[in-house]
């Protein structure tokens, strides 16, 4: 069902189209950011809004017909460039870094802006709960099989605000198909949501 | 601990300032798909990418110092304008217009791209948490008074294809500051992530 493309390309190729592609996400967040923000006139807001159709018409005359996917290289490194939590040329993600350290636990500091909030000043619930679905599901596929989320729970201990945060989730069991994670988000004054998950191995990666 | 903004507008007001961002907005939510998308050549992708900083720049101009907040007119029209999901100048956003009915179930008819997917060609399974927590929210406050995500559960039934979507929730009872509340995403061949969760009315809520 899910169909991952395998591309002949070495890391210089992928270095090189990071470089191309990549800087422009991180304008395109700032953008977003910015649009949110913004206090400029009508008419200054007009002559941006013009500026940016026809930077869409640019990009759009040459572009792939669906999402970007998710492409394998032939040496194995997988490409999850438009991937909504940590893909590099996606400007709506909040591009988590995530570090696994020897143990297989998954870290990650970020910082969350404008775009994210939901009650004032504070991270949407949901945003939150996107995160947390995102980083327990590499915690569940540290030894690179990747595994689905079946069921998970989230737990909004306090509000949190928006800033720089930090997220931590860590495998703690394992039981034939299912992989049981935990993990957690926290500001300076420590956790503000929990969630612990049952991550499933996919049909086709069983009896391989 | 949370401010909401009164501000002294009127729907006219309202009407003028949604009429100049919210076409921003949706400019820049095109981007960022095309940004995604594209395959235009390294030099185009150079000289779109400064004409992006140029507009960033302009916009911040003049700029809200934090984040957009959720502003009530003195009216009692609130306008969460920067909300992760609804927010109509959050290019973010995957702009859920939810409508209610009689009974109290809310719902909305969506289209998730380029921007929301994990898996190859499906939908990123925190992009489903992210909308469930928001529309299972909305159920819980139908009367208009806001209640907060205590704990929330999701269960995926099967992987969700980008495109065409539609989401439900609803009240399923109330006990004191609780209020549970159940709702699915479901794409044209029926539910595919499930979704409960307890919803806590805020301290400053009760008694009042």
């Amino acid at each position: 069902m899910l169909e991952f493309t395998i591309e002949d390309l070495s890391n210089a190729d992928i270095e090189r189209l990071r470089g191309i592609y990549e800087p422009l996400a991180e304008s395109v967040r700032s953008l977003v950011d910015a649009t949110i923000r913004t206090e400029a006139d009508a008419q200054t807001v007009v002559e941006v809004k013009r500026d940016i159709d026809a930077a869409v018409a640019r990009l759009q005359s040459r572009q792939l017909d669906g999402a970007f996917g998710v492409r394998v290289t032939t040496s194995g490194e997988s490409m999850g460039w438009g991937n909504a939590v940590i893909g590099i040329r996606n400007a709506f993600a909040p591009l988590l870094m995530t570090r696994r350290d020897a143990e297989g636990r998954v870290s990650a500091d970020f910082h969350l802006g404008a775009a994210y909030e939901g009650p004032p000043g504070h991270v949407h619930g949901g945003v939150a709960a996107m995160i947390l679905d995102h980083v327990l599901g590499e915690a569940a596929s540290v030894d690179r099989q990747p595994r689905f989320t079946g069921t998970i729970t989230m737990r909004y201990v306090r509000p949190t605000k928006l800033g720089p945060l930090r997220t931590e989730a860590v495998q703690v069991r394992r039981d034939g198909v299912k992989t049981y994670c935990t993990g957690y988000i926290a500001d300076a004054e420590g956790v503000t949501v929990e969630a612990e998950g049952v991550f499933i191995t996919p049909r086709w990666l069983r009896e391989s």
